[in-house]
């Protein structure tokens, strides 16, 4: 949509730190297989661009939200599995089986209905089972788990291609939950037909090999967010956003700056205005609190987050630098996605997932 | 892109409710014009629906961010008028003449490069000039003012179609910067040539007729949030949001629910989850604090908001009510866009322009 140069900020997308980042997922689990997750447009970063890019660097399992997605990664990948995280709707198994869809099956309900389809088509289609081992959010919970484990006729019919299970704490080490997961998806695996079994997602899979499994599913770490609170980034960095300066005022009385007045302006300074604002995904919560870097500089944003722009204070920077028409680093080398999420208070998911459509995209590395 | 039926949630956007708020808000200034401002694609509404329904109840006057934006608008409008409030980057000036965009001169510099456009055109182009009064944003400083005022010439060889400024605190009817900025703004237009002026947006509209000008340029309001913090919110709503219910499991012992653990069950309840996530424009900030409706009753967001996913208590709902399939109102006629605002730590505005790619967006009312 943006015409060349008219935008007025840039997010460069890194193809090559995709890829390297997941073949260090893929040595970092050695004895899983590493699948992709690709849900959310590739956490907002292009599931038409990511996804061959993870396919060339050996991918060949992906998971997705739901079956719209899933049938967008189809089409731009022939030959691998699919699976929709969260289940197929009752009523459009034919739809999954048309485009090869993996259901995860989240309850008793859902296996029914599975099950029933393939057995009417005499197909047995293959499924994903969650069992719920601490989210309470999707999966089997733990009586819905007895009740399959006293009746395992319920699987038949189909094929139990995946069990999977999904940690709640993963990216804190030392939270205790995350050994009681643990514990209750190996039980629970040792009460149920033998499949491939899937356990750590980015977190997880810096857990420990305990936690690996037969299959690891990053998202995460794949974009380059940190997979573990308490240890340096091992990921390389996938996004940059850089936005432009628009126009530089001196302040030399003292004023307020922008929407609410939230920010007085003391001694002589100098304010750029940049294009790049909430409606592009900046969280207005960086109001008063994030930051650009400008030539190595750290400019602070003054005052509130604007729907088109940000107001950053540039007074340490050198007037030849700081001028309309430069770039300024928004995310970048200097100001990590995961450093600019805390700023905005926040996780760096939900920065990267919520980057606009307003940004001019470039796509860099081979792929 | 989604495919019908297969969405986790559905976003209803109301034309007629937005045809309606602008002929409101005419009615609100009716010694102005107003002009529609359709930025952000229409806050996130879609401005290929939105701008001719705004044209059919009259509006003949549009406001953007930015050239992109403009562009697409004259291709939807070919006969409005569209101001392009960051102005024209230097160098482009010829494609704001191809696509009969008028740039918003933010600075001196801009009105130079404008004149000096025109004047080697030998075409007097119009231009929108805007003045800071308050905001330390965009538009001429008070220096610059004061320069553009002993040296009128400046504007001269382009057509100054329109001069404007924008209140920094207007949804606050009480707050003092009100009435500074507006005597700024009358001080400056009586220094400076004739032309149409340009002061208030939703929330200045409504207080009161000093504010009002020749042209409002009203955005929010359109979209149905209040525009005054004071009093009840006149706007017809424009925007509802249903999330569909993906699984519903009883909790009969305490745990935890969500990423972090952050939320615990203590007695006996029932957690549903719906299929709408901060992906998809519903912000983190609402996990453990905002709520959706099912059947008029509330149901509290328990848990963090993940990705794809939030979980409610719908213990208080009818078990008949609360089941897969089901739709829960997570912005409707119970929780208006306001109050999940408020429920979310922000603005109306962040929401509407976050509100993501993932739904399925139905459209209703004639327009």
């Amino acid at each position: 949509m943006p015409h060349d140069d008219l935008s007025g900020a840039i997010l460069t997308i890194g193809l090559d730190a995709i890829s390297a980042n997941y073949k260090l997922l893929c040595k970092q689990a050695p004895g899983a297989t590493t699948a992709g997750v690709v849900k959310a447009n590739a956490y907002g970063l292009g599931v038409d661009k990511v996804a061959p890019v993870l396919f060339d660097a050996g991918c060949r399992v992906f998971f997705v939200a739901s079956a719209d997605e899933g049938i967008q990664l189809r089409e731009l990948l022939p030959d691998v599995e699919i699976n929709i995280l969260n289940g197929a709707p009752a009523g459009h198994e034919a739809l999954f089986r048309e485009y090869r869809l993996i259901p995860v099956l989240n309850n008793l309900e859902a296996v029914g209905l599975w099950r029933a389809f393939c057995i009417a088509q005499n197909q047995p289609l293959p499924a994903a089972l969650h069992l719920d081992t601490g989210m309470a959010r999707l999966g089997l919970p733990p009586d819905e788990l007895d009740r399959l484990a006293e009746d395992p006729d319920q699987l038949k019919g189909f094929e139990l291609r995946t069990i999977l299970s999904h940690l709640a704490c993963a990216s804190d080490a030392e939270h205790p939950l995350n050994q009681e997961q643990l514990a209750a998806f190996k039980n629970a695996l040792s009460r149920l037909p033998s499949a491939t079994a899937s356990f750590a997602a980015s977190s997880g899979i810096f857990l420990g090999p305990q936690y690996h499994f037969d299959l690891v599913r990053p998202g995460a770490a794949l974009y380059g967010l940190c997979p573990l609170t308490s240890v340096p980034n091992p990921m390389a960095q996938v996004v940059r956003l850089q936005g432009k300066i628009l126009q530089v005022r001196d302040v030399d009385t003292p004023q307020t700056v922008g929407y609410g007045a939230t920010h007085r302006v003391a001694g002589p300074s100098r304010i750029a205005t940049v294009a790049a604002g909430y409606a592009d995904g900046f969280l207005r919560s960086l109001g008063n609190s994030g930051c650009g870097y400008l030539g190595g500089v750290r400019t602070p944003i003054v005052g509130r987050v604007s729907m088109d722009l940000i107001t950053l204070d540039v007074t340490d920077v050198s007037p030849k630098q700081a001028r309309t028409g430069e770039l300024v680093d928004l995310i970048g080398p200097d100001n990590p996605l995961d450093q600019v999420a805390i700023d905005a208070d926040t996780i760096g998911y939900e920065l990267l997932t919520s980057l606009g459509a307003r940004y001019r995209r470039t796509y860099v590395g081979a792929g």
